[in-house]
């Protein structure tokens, strides 16, 4: 069985030592010093590993159950979401209004990640409701406000996202779902929605589904696509549960992970919904949740990359087998631990620089969020806009080839499901297509972002890592030459790389869409690259100030350096396949494959 | 459900065009002219896409059960099982003395490939019985291999191998399984084995297990390990069967995919044993095996990642989403099909030129098997023992990968089990494990393989390399620029490579094993590099020749084109990585992490 720890420790040196976050000019930061959140990260922990975890296991097995028309989830799963609604958990950074904490957007994702490693397919139903909630807080009228967040933010309903049809993913404009305007403001939704996340369940009194779907005679395509709530029962004028309306479940979704989480089939039949926003403007308040909605998921690749190196790292401990070839490391025993093993170390390398920069990357952009919400900061969002389908596309299919790799260390002990590093790959996977597949956020990022507000934020960006360096280069020859040339070269390729389509994507934009991809990744690379440099100038800070603790800052650099040694040099790769454009990509016709 | 169309004329291209099989002077290769091979693959396809691919997800979805001591497989394997056999298909590469039809190693290896791509966990039970006997025949008694091959050939008895115990894995030296001495020459076998695939099952009459024990008072370790026939029904004189051995089911094991095929824990208590080939000779009767088993590992990554492109292809023409930037495909359609998107034709492009390329690799291995085996070369049997790790550990790393990015080109129906992809990679992910994870391929290909026969073999592989690149550099001016100078390029990167761990392993061999597992990867592409270049030089000779079959030729041409341009260049990052040494990877004391 795995176990799970909560990274208390390095939340904090990234929150406090990295980001200094609360000599941050942003309303609601000030609050947040290190006490404080090490209070909130500890509880959270606590609950993390000794409520959600040990369900992870039993959800993977256990799955949900539909039974006459009622979906069952796993064992415990009912008495763990009142223990995390009692501890005020999914209302942390709600506004008090309707009963949340009001905290910073950023400690909703520390305490986000932990959540979501100790068990993802069971943090989901909260985080469907959090972004439910969120597009009611942004789009609703103070009477949808006022009935439905207070219930929402408790959790004692939770919400659900209905975007997917069957023959509709990506391209929302080939909606069938159908409202019918009724003479009393309300709409009659019809149609079907598939892989609805929390579709149903025994956990909630009421479900509230956010619906995307048509009205007739509007716009064709995505623009005449407007957004609906569709609460499961229909809530009456005191506020109290009324007719059962008809939404319902046609089946759950048997599916290659995250068991847990009831992924339904769902079926409106002329059920009453109301209107969430404008007419036909459904595409642009569920775009408002977006930025948040794929930092969640980004943050889902972090959180199973996380709990599967843990215990990958357990694994190699304990585990002997063969002998260190540079003299023996176990005299008296039969074997050596794995962990003496070079390519074991170049597997947990990957994974632990991996992790602890996600996790600044995540935290940073979460930042990001907060400076634009909160302190209104237009250049914040847009950056932040920028960095999401990287943060996105990047952690989640990184994050993936790190479970993949912990899994790796278990050898055949890792494909059985009994030790649970299974469960971590096939939970992770579906992070790289939820909330816009990754190639999609690759087209985001090249087709869209780059260019938006006339490239203000991409240049921005690579400012911003200018002035680091500049900024940085002197503080030792060592740091300067295992962190800031690096990061250099890195943020070099990536700029050749934007150049390159610039220059070559007018006259064929698959010169640049072909490149899309590996453009993603090299950006990710580069923003972890920024991290690694950032991280180890804050623990050099700390060494420098005579820390009582310099084995665990000694060992963030060392960990650095790994990152720009042998995972940061991956951007001149991208680079070199970006310009190779688009011919060898496209050449074939379709008949020719 | 998925469905599966063998690759005959991809095949037949790479046997004949490339290869050129028939005017090889190995014996046997004089009959395999193209009309014979077209009629086994043929014959093979159909088995395979109307047998043993219907059955895929049967037994993905089944899995095996064990009910009072008796492994049942899932429905219809048995009769399918029934039709292999009928058909000789057991046997095609077994010698005729003992029911084989005695066909060279690639046509078992082209035929296994269509097998396993229709349904690995089925041919598995065919494919651990093909190991076991091989064993036999290379090391048994004359009594041994006529009381067991006849059998074993025709698959009326099935076979295991039994290495693996709970405590070890790659370091079987500390294996604890006995075999004690019996006054009749028999030893008496008492131990429990785990991960035995096809360990027990309804499909034969009986089961001959290969079992590793150590016999008391051996030499300790690795060198006190031999061999042993553990059949679970004792044979009589006669050849008919007796008594039930003392070998038992203790259970199957859950896994994450493969589970149509019995993965059994086994119990020996006091079974009767008899010595196959020399006492503490054990690991030389398995290594004898080694090259084939690990071939076929790395063929099945090939044979999944076919299989899954197959689909994922067919649902990139069908599924409409989106427009193509470049001006609207589909007019008359609600949009255009996936293909039109240029991040789905990198990612398909990424597929097929990995499992054309896969293919010739393999096929190229198998027919240096043949030239070792059958015409007694021992350089090729120097060769194909180096490049054995280099097939296994890449194309399953690959393979894997390839089936990951097939799953992602059906969004959400790729995580849902309706659709089957997700089986794939499930499936997939086992062949980086099992026949020694692919970390100990690394480190058997750098640690042992590279200075095998004071590095003739890697020499020999250069040689051959730049021989190609001479012999070939003015076929034409595009042919050399596209093909030649690339595997130029990167064959200088592996040559690089080697030289960094001749010059820094001597003093730290951790310079040169932490970066084994890059050299594994940059070695694949190197040869699959090497492999587009033969592939594009022959399908340039048929449209020289003016060949009717135009399209086919252009099409190789051009992804091979692809592989060159945008996947070889990896062995540059992979360089890069090596040539930082062993430092940043061994930076950290194991309480550090």
């Amino acid at each position: 069985m795995p176990s799970y720890t909560a990274p208390i420790k390095d939340t904090q040196f990234i929150l406090h030592n990295v980001l200094k976050i609360s000599e941050k000019a942003i309303p609601g930061y000030d609050e947040l010093d290190a006490d404080f959140t090490n209070a909130v990260l500890e509880e959270a922990g606590k609950i993390s590993s000794e409520v959600l975890h040990p369900l992870n296991t039993v959800g993977d097995t256990e799955g949900c159950r539909l039974e006459n028309g009622v979906v069952y989830t796993p064992t415990g799963f009912k008495a763990a979401f009142e223990q995390v609604k009692e501890g005020g958990w999914t209302g942390l950074d709600m506004p008090e209004q309707y009963g949340g904490q009001n905290m910073p957007y950023i400690m909703g994702t520390a305490v986000g990640e932990m959540f979501s490693a100790a068990n993802q397919a069971f943090t989901m139903y909260q985080g469907l409701t959090h972004g439910a909630a969120s597009a009611i807080l942004a789009h609703g009228t103070d009477a949808q406000k006022d009935t439905y967040l207070p219930k929402m933010v408790s959790c004692e309903w939770t919400g659900t996202m209905n975007l997917t049809e069957p023959h509709c993913g990506t391209d929302l404009g080939l909606m069938r779902t159908k409202a019918e305007p009724q003479d009393d403001g309300s709409f009659k939704i019809t149609g079907q929605k598939i892989f609805i996340s929390s579709g149903d369940h025994d956990m909630a009194d009421n479900i509230i589904h956010l619906v995307l779907a048509k009205i007739p005679g509007g716009p064709e395509g995505i623009k005449g696509v407007s957004l609906f709530i569709v609460p499961k029962f229909i809530v009456k004028d005191d506020g109290s549960l009324g007719d059962r309306n008809g939404v319902s479940v046609g089946k759950i979704e048997e599916k290659m992970g995250i068991h847990g989480n009831s992924t339904c089939v769902m079926n409106y039949d002329s059920a009453t919904g109301y209107l969430l926003g404008s007419e036909h403007k459904g595409m642009r308040a569920m775009f408002t949740m977006m930025n948040e909605a794929r930092l969640g998921v980004g943050m889902q690749g972090l959180a199973q990359a996380e709990a599967a190196y843990q215990n990958a790292l357990e694994y190699a401990k304990d585990r002997l087998q063969g002998r260190d070839v540079t003299g023996v490391k176990n005299p008296d025993g039969p074997a050596d631990p794995l962990i003496v093993h070079p390519d074991i170390r170049r597997n947990l390398m990957d994974q632990k620089s991996f992790a602890e920069g996600a996790r600044a990357f995540i935290l940073w952009g979460a930042q990001m969020i907060d400076q634009a919400h909160r302190a209104e900061d237009k250049d914040a969002d847009g950056l932040i806009s920028l960095l999401t389908p990287v943060i996105k596309g990047f952690l989640t299919d990184l994050g993936y080839d790190m479970t993949v790799q912990a899994q790796q260390i278990y050898g055949g002990h890792g494909y059985i499901e009994e030790w649970g590093m299974s469960q971590y790959t096939r939970d992770a996977r579906i992070a790289m297509i939820y909330e816009g597949a990754n190639g999609v956020q690759a087209l985001d990022l090249v087709g869209r972002k780059l260019a938006q507000d006339g490239g203000k934020h991409v240049m921005a960006f690579f400012e911003m890592v200018k002035g680091f360096c500049k900024e940085n280069g002197d503080i030792s020859e060592a740091y300067s030459k295992e962190f800031i040339e690096p990061l250099k070269a890195a943020s070099k390729d990536l700029q050749a790389a934007g150049m390159y389509f610039m220059q070559n994507g007018m006259t064929n934009p698959n010169n640049a869409l072909s490149g899309s991809y590996d453009f993603m990744h090299m950006f990710g690379h580069v923003c972890l690259g920024l991290m690694w440099a950032e991280m180890a100038k804050a623990a050099q800070a700390e060494l420098d100030a005579g820390s009582s603790d310099a084995a665990f800052y000694e060992t963030k650099i060392a960990t650095g350096r790994y990152y720009m040694a042998r995972r940061l040099p991956a951007t001149a790769l991208h680079l070199s396949r970006i310009q190779t454009g688009g011919d060898t990509v496209m050449a074939l016709d379709a008949d020719q494959f």
